[in-house]
C-alpha cells in the first residue's frame, strides 16, 4: 500500500523517477530554437571574428606614421584606396599610405590601426591629414578575439535565448541539436462524458479535460495526441493505454468521477508497470495516480477539471519541461489576499485568485465557487497554496501567487 | 527632420501609431488558445451547471425526512434506486425514500438535499439509516449557480489561460475567436552578407539577423516569412518591401553596415508612407528607422546583430504582442552588478549580463566584448539599461535585468 505524498514529495519523486531529457534528440532550424535545450555543447570551429576588422569608420593606417601628429601639425598620408564592406582587402598598405575603411571592414595588410574619420581631413588631392595619433591595434578587433576553434560557446543543457540563436548563426549553424519535444497522449474516461461540441443530455457533462490538458501540454512545449473519450471499461482502457504508450512519451489518463474507473486505472497501470504514487495530500487533487511503464510516466488525473488543472500545472507542466531537458523553476509573485480563507483538512489547499493593482502592490481576490466547477476559475490570474499544517490565511496576509502565464 | 527619440518616447510613439489588435480576427481550436487574446467577449448561452448536482457521494433525500434524526435515532428511508453518473435521474423520490448518488450526479426530482455517505448506514434490506439531518439544498449545486444565459464569462481582450480554456470547453466551445497572429516579413540587406550555411570569403560576414529576428518574432508569437538577403540596391529593396507589405503585417528591414543602404531604406520608406522615427537615443541601436506604410509598421534595424537584438527585443517584441491584442508588460528581476560599468555618451546604454546565484540574490556579470559581436552575448541571461543621464553604475549597485526568456 502506497502512502499519500505531499506536493513537495511528489516533485522529488518525479525528479528521481524520470531523468531529464529522456525523450532523446532532434535537429531543428534556428527559428524554432528559442526555449529549446541543447543536448550537446556547441564548440567554435573557426575564428570569430574571421578577419581583423575596423571598429570605426575612418582610415586604416600604420600607427607609426601618426605618432606625434596633432590638429596643428597633421600627419599627411597618401590615400591608396578604399576598403569596401564584404570585400577582402586586396591592397597592401605601404609606409606613408592610408585607406578609407568602414566599421566592420577588413583591415588591409600593412595597416595596424584605424583613425576615426572625425580626426582626419581630406585635402581632396589624394592626401589625408591625420589630426590625432593612434597606437598599434587601436580601433581594431582582431581575428579570433571572441572565439577560437575549440572554445565552448554554449554548454550542454543550455536553454537557448534569442541572442544565443544569433551566436549560432554567426558560427555558421543553421540548425541545432536539442532535446526532442515530448509527445503527450491524453485519454479521457467516464460514462458521463460527451465531446465538447455536443449538448449533454440529462446527467451528462462535457469532456473538459481533453481540451484543457491538451492546451496545458502544448503551452508547456509538448506535442499532443488525443485518444478520445472512453466508456468506463477496464479492458478498453488497457488497450488504449497500450496504444498511447507505443507512440507517446507521457500519458495522461483523466478519470471519470466514478469509483470503478479509478480502480480500473490503478489496476491497468499496475499490471503493465509500477504505481509510484496513489494519492496526493492536496485539495483539490487528492485522487491522483502516478505510474511508470517502460520508463515512461503515466498520470491518472482526477476527473474533476479544477483538480485536474492544479495537478497538471503543478506536476505535469514541469515534468514536460524536464523530459525535454529544461530545469524546473516555479515563479511566483507576491500579493495581499483581500479576505480570509480557511483551511483545516490536513492537505495543502490550492485556490485560484483574481489579481488587481500594480505589479508592486497586487491584491488577490480568491475564487469563491460553491460548485467548484472550472467555469468559476474563468478570468482568474493564478493560484496560491495554503500549506497543510496551516489553518488558513487572514485577510491582508501576503501570499505568493503562481501566475497562469509567464508574460 | 525628425529628432532622435528616447526609448520611452519610442514606446509611446508605437502605441499611438499602431492600434492594438489590428491584424484582425481568426478562429482557432482550444488546444492552440493559451496566450491568445479574445477579440470578443464570451457570454454564457446556457446554465452552468446544467442540472442540480450532488457535491458529495451519498444519498439524495427529502430534507424534511431527516429532521431530528441522529446517531442514536436514525431516520429510516427506503432506497428507491441508484443515480448513475452521466444518466438523467429518471426516478422521482417520494416521501420516505432515498437514492444513492455519486459526486456530480443529477439530484432526482422530489429530492432537495444530499446526505454524505459517512452519515448513513446501509441495513442491507433496502433500508438506509440517516444519522445526521440535512437542510434543504445541503450538499447540492443548483442549475445555473455559476452561469446563466447572458452572463459574461470572459471579456474582450482577455489573454486566455489554461483554466479559461477549461471554462470555454465546459460551455461547449471547441473553437474560439481571437486576434490573428501577425505575419512578420524579414528582409536582410548588405553586400557583405552571405547565408548562414555558407563560409564567408574575405571581408564577408554571415547574415545573422535573418535567423535571429525570425527566432525573436516566432518566440513573440508571430508567424515569419523571410525575403532573403538583398544586395545594396535601392530599387531591389523597394520592390522586395512592396512584396513583403502585400502579405505581411509588419516588416523588418535589417540594414547592412554601409551608409548607402541606410539612406536607401529611409528613402524607400519615405516614398511609400511616412517615416515616424529616425534614430533612437540608445547604445547600441541608434541607427534605427520606424515607418508606417498603409497602416503597417516597418522597421529599419541596424545591421549590427547586437544592436538589432536590443532594438527588436525592446520594441518589435512588444509591438508583435500589441498587434495580436496583448497588453505590453516588461518584466525585470533585481540583481547586483559585480563590476562598475561606465556610460557617458548621452544615450541609454543596454548591456547583456550573465546571472548567477539564487532568485532572491542574483549577481550580474556584464558581457564584456571588444568586438561587440553577437557571439559575445552567447550564454548571457538578460540585459539591463543605464539611463542616458547616468554616468554609469558602481560595482555592487542594484540593477533591473530583463530576462531573455520568461520561464
Amino acid at each position: 500500500m502506497l502512502s499519500v505524498k505531499t506536493p513537495e514529495e511528489v516533485m522529488t519523486l518525479l525528479k528521481e523517477s524520470f531523468p531529464s531529457g529522456i525523450t532523446g534528440e532532434t535537429v531543428i532550424p534556428l527559428s524554432e530554437a528559442p526555449g529549446r535545450v541543447l543536448c550537446e555543447a556547441v564548440t567554435a570551429d573557426e575564428y570569430i571574428p574571421g578577419f581583423d576588422r575596423s571598429s570605426v569608420d575612418g582610415y586604416a593606417v600604420r600607427a607609426a606614421d601618426t605618432f606625434g601628429c596633432s590638429d596643428a601639425i597633421p600627419a599627411l598620408l597618401a590615400e591608396s584606396g578604399e576598403i569596401l564592406m564584404g570585400e577582402s582587402a586586396g591592397l597592401i598598405l605601404s609606409p606613408g599610405e592610408c585607406a578609407a575603411i568602414p566599421t566592420g571592414g577588413a583591415v588591409p595588410a600593412g595597416a595596424d590601426a584605424v583613425v576615426m574619420i572625425e580626426y582626419t581631413e581630406d585635402y581632396g588631392d589624394g592626401t589625408i591629414g591625420i589630426l590625432k595619433s593612434v597606437s598599434p591595434g587601436e580601433n581594431m578587433v582582431f581575428r579570433g578575439d571572441d572565439l577560437r576553434p575549440g572554445t565552448v560557446l554554449l554548454p550542454k543543457g543550455r536553454k537557448l535565448s534569442v541572442p544565443d540563436i544569433g551566436a549560432l548563426a554567426a558560427m555558421g549553424m543553421d540548425r541545432v541539436r536539442v532535446f526532442r519535444k515530448p509527445l503527450v497522449g491524453i485519454i479521457s474516461t467516464g460514462d458521463e462524458l460527451v465531446p465538447v461540441s455536443e449538448t449533454p443530455a440529462g446527467g451528462q457533462i462535457r469532456d473538459v479535460n481533453s481540451s484543457m490538458l491538451a492546451a496545458l501540454a502544448a503551452d508547456a512545449g509538448a506535442d499532443v495526441r488525443s485518444f478520445g473519450i472512453l466508456k468506463d471499461d477496464e479492458n478498453l482502457l488497457g488497450k488504449t493505454l497500450d496504444a498511447a504508450l507505443s507512440e507517446c512519451d507521457l500519458v495522461l489518463l483523466s478519470g471519470g468521477s466514478s469509483v470503478g474507473i479509478k480502480d480500473a486505472a490503478l489496476r491497468v497501470i499496475e499490471s503493465r508497470g509500477e504505481v509510484l504514487l496513489h494519492g496526493i495530500a492536496m485539495k483539490p487533487g487528492k485522487p491522483t495516480i502516478i505510474g511508470r511503464i517502460g520508463g515512461k510516466p503515466v498520470f491518472g488525473l482526477p476527473g474533476h477539471p479544477v483538480a485536474a488543472f492544479f495537478v497538471s500545472d503543478l506536476f505535469v507542466r514541469p515534468l514536460i519541461g524536464r523530459l525535454m531537458g529544461r530545469s524546473v523553476r516555479i515563479r511566483t509573485v507576491p500579493a495581499r489576499i483581500t479576505e480570509a480563507v480557511s483551511a483545516n483538512h490536513g492537505r495543502a489547499q490550492y485556490m485560484g485568485v483574481f489579481l488587481s493593482g500594480s505589479e508592486d502592490s497586487l491584491s488577490a481576490v480568491p475564487v469563491r465557487s460553491k460548485s467548484g466547477l472550472i467555469t468559476a476559475q474563468a478570468g482568474s490570474d493564478g493560484y496560491f497554496c495554503i500549506p497543510r499544517d496551516c489553518e488558513g490565511v487572514p485577510a491582508g496576509a501576503e501570499i505568493r501567487v503562481k501566475l497562469y502565464t509567464s508574460d
